[in-house]
């Protein structure tokens, strides 16, 4: 790991100013990539798009490949349109067409017209599919030759793409038939010491090529159960169009795993990056908040109807918030144990009930332990063992509804074709506290004549 | 995707029961992988041990491998021990090494003494290590030969290698100097086209091997920057040990990622598997659910000391869990960017003061858009300006407290060598409950004479 060199952004950003290309390339270069990428970020945009125009293309496309899409297209923008073209060039066709994907159509056309015509060509290809299925994670990148062409013709081929750096994954060749669709695929491995005037056609096995609008599920599925280290991509007449390497669709995943978690907690804001301005930021955060206080003041307001019982036992106000944020807690582990068995495959939308009744048990149990302690714990303070009843049978009773919430309702959104990851936050969190709030103050309610004699 | 069969694990239990081997591994084989995982999961833990012993041990591996490493051993230690083994047989070296390591020692030395004695020695070798290091990560199924090999002696066995389903990853061959180092690896891809007499030496280029004690992260590094698909591990004379792959190196950062997204939730309870008995599930989200009745307790605390002015305003108990809430949300989008800047290599553990500033200003801004919001809401409720100014100044305080502590405590966590998702979660939600009772019944304790005139 390199050493952290906090003023490295400082040497970066008198580079950019007033030094000659070749010596800011050379500065970069002698950084770690992380470490450029963070002095990148320590400078301001009009100092970022300066630093990028300056550095040799090639560095630049390495350094914004590093960077969410969404962030790369808008710092791109910023540049010259020749140069970000410039840069786009030397990215591979999946990294551009997802940066160019989330540009709007006319900014990514004019990129598009001043990128190099082959590399626009592979751009475009991409950038017609979602980024989540077969053609948006494909690259075209690969290398295949009619079925006749023997090993002698191909060696130099091969050899010429081993030392480009220009994305390719090279795990096997691709035949073509005669009309030029895909024939079958030689893994290189084969091909180790087949004399020169073997013919692809001897070698070839069968191979089973995916769509273009298969889903990262499938993909997925297949990298699960299949030890190739990439799929071919063919259109509906069988024409070889790009190639899916498990890298990346383990990256699509993670990236989406990543996406599910910041829904987990119900943070939109988590995209946000701390050098956009401070009124964006903002805004974007203030768009979640506003959703949350009106839940929240939904929940609250089963208080306000309960204004008569909570002035008479005040004592009642300590236990409310611990109530409703103990069972949001067991909630939220049901939740946890749900989208992981969902995501290992143990359990599926239709075992809902079988869940349900798991949860039950350990709800009933765990309520139980935790309105007791809750409950001896009021019993003592006050000296009143009504308030401990009240008090502990509201958190059990809520504990129950919790875990019987989380537990079931990413099955049932999942069925519905809805994430399940939206069960927790908000919606577990409005219910449980509206239920703890009610719980303890209907109990109080019902108990008043014993709580405040 | 194959179609939802829910009945499925009925016919494998029978078949377990009374069918013979050869009709188990049959059905079994028509099942899709993920439809086996659930099936299996719908079965009893001796059921489910009389399938793994009767599946063809290829198979029980197989699917053992796509199962937490803990469960698998705890599933492998209910087998015969001789079944048990012929199962570990089955799996790469890696896994092997996981699952083993996850069981007691004993038991662990049970098995290998049982396993074939090449598998248990290479299983042995990835055991010394911790499995988040290259040691414990790679795997032990690679080809070398002295430098002087031709590639017509490797031939033979390359073929036969990618043949098997043993868990070889060739991407290249390694070659060994005269007194058995390492010395250089050949891609496959320039052996293709070499003539049968060439000689390993002529071929291969220099190799930055690693050792095996080097930590994920440094393999993370190495692999963004460089378009291996492996990276060879050599003990401190320079002798191959084992080959981390890619592959294993995505893997292991998804699942600590993953670990780490839990511990952001706080849900230390996610490891459960719903199959395991009621008792035990409920003892281990008691651990985590006890932590946490205390820390509300203390949070909840404030509210004891205040319970006159609480008393003589009641309608401040339906703001005091809103003001604790939002402030809760609001310090949680503050980590997720935090640690999202950290993870991209945005920001490092040093930057603490300038990510503060950074989320002073948005704290200010959304915290007196909020705060205005609530205390209208409050005003116009009461008709008393005071209770708007009271709960909207709390409200708006709070904010600027919660984003303060969930901006830079990642980073100072980070620089003590803690887990920076250890900052949300109970620390954040403790503190900025503690703090919003405190603001609004400390604010309103002041205004009291106009709240409650």
């Amino acid at each position: 790991m390199a050493a952290e060199s906090p003023r490295a952004w400082i040497t970066l950003r008198s580079l950019a100013e007033t030094g000659t290309s070749e010596e800011l390339g050379r500065y970069a270069r002698s950084l770690a990539s992380d470490e450029l990428l963070h002095a990148m970020f320590r400078l301001n945009r009009d100092e970022q798009t300066r630093l990028l125009t300056r550095l040799p293309p090639k560095m630049a496309a390495s350094m914004l490949g590093d960077v969410p899409n969404e962030l790369a297209a808008e710092i791109l923008d910023d540049l010259a349109p020749q140069d970000g073209a410039a840069v786009l060039n030397e990215m591979d066709s999946d990294s551009q067409a997802d940066i160019l994907g989330s540009m709007e159509r006319e900014e990514a056309e004019q990129f598009l017209s001043l990128m190099s015509p082959t590399e626009a060509e592979h751009a475009r290809l991409l950038l017609a599919y979602e980024a989540d299925v077969a053609g948006g994670l494909m690259i075209t990148e690969f290398l295949a030759f009619p079925e006749a062409t023997t090993i002698e013709q191909i060696t130099a081929e091969l050899k010429r793409v081993a030392h480009l750096d220009e994305g390719y994954h090279i795990d096997q060749i691709y035949a073509l038939s005669p009309d030029g669709l895909l024939a079958g695929a030689v893994p290189l491995i084969e091909m180790v010491g087949a004399g020169g005037s073997t013919r692809l056609a001897d070698l070839m096995s069968a191979v089973r090529p995916t769509k273009a609008d298969a889903e990262l599920h499938d993909l997925a599925a297949f990298f699960d159960h299949d030890r190739s280290p990439s799929i071919p991509v063919v259109d509906d007449r069988r024409h070889l169009v790009g190639v899916v390497t498990r890298e990346a669709v383990d990256h699509a995943k993670a990236m989406q795993s990543e996406e599910m978690q910041r829904k987990i907690q119900g943070i939109v804001g988590g995209d946000e990056i701390r050098t956009a301005p401070t009124l964006k930021r903002s805004a974007r955060r203030l768009v979640w908040l506003s959703i949350n206080i009106v839940l929240n003041g939904i929940a609250a307001s089963v208080i306000a109807f309960y204004q008569g019982t909570l002035s008479a036992v005040i004592a009642l106000a300590v236990f409310l918030p611990i109530v409703s944020d103990m069972s949001g807690c067991s909630g939220n582990q049901a939740v946890a144990v749900s989208l992981r068995e969902l995501s290992l495959g143990f359990i599926r939308p239709f075992d809902v009930l079988r869940v349900w009744g798991k949860e039950l048990s350990v709800g009933l149990l765990n309520g139980i332990v935790l309105g007791c302690l809750l409950g001896a714990v009021a019993w003592i303070w006050k000296g009143n063992p009504y308030l401990g009843v009240v008090v502990g049978g509201a958190l059990a009773a809520n504990t129950v509804v919790a875990v019987s919430i989380g537990g079931s309702v990413p099955l049932i959104l999942k069925r519905l074709g809805l994430d399940p990851a939206l069960a927790s936050g908000p919606i577990l969190t409005t219910v449980t506290d509206m239920c703890g709030f009610l719980f303890v103050l209907s109990f109080a309610t019902a108990a008043l004549p014993q709580l405040a004699p």
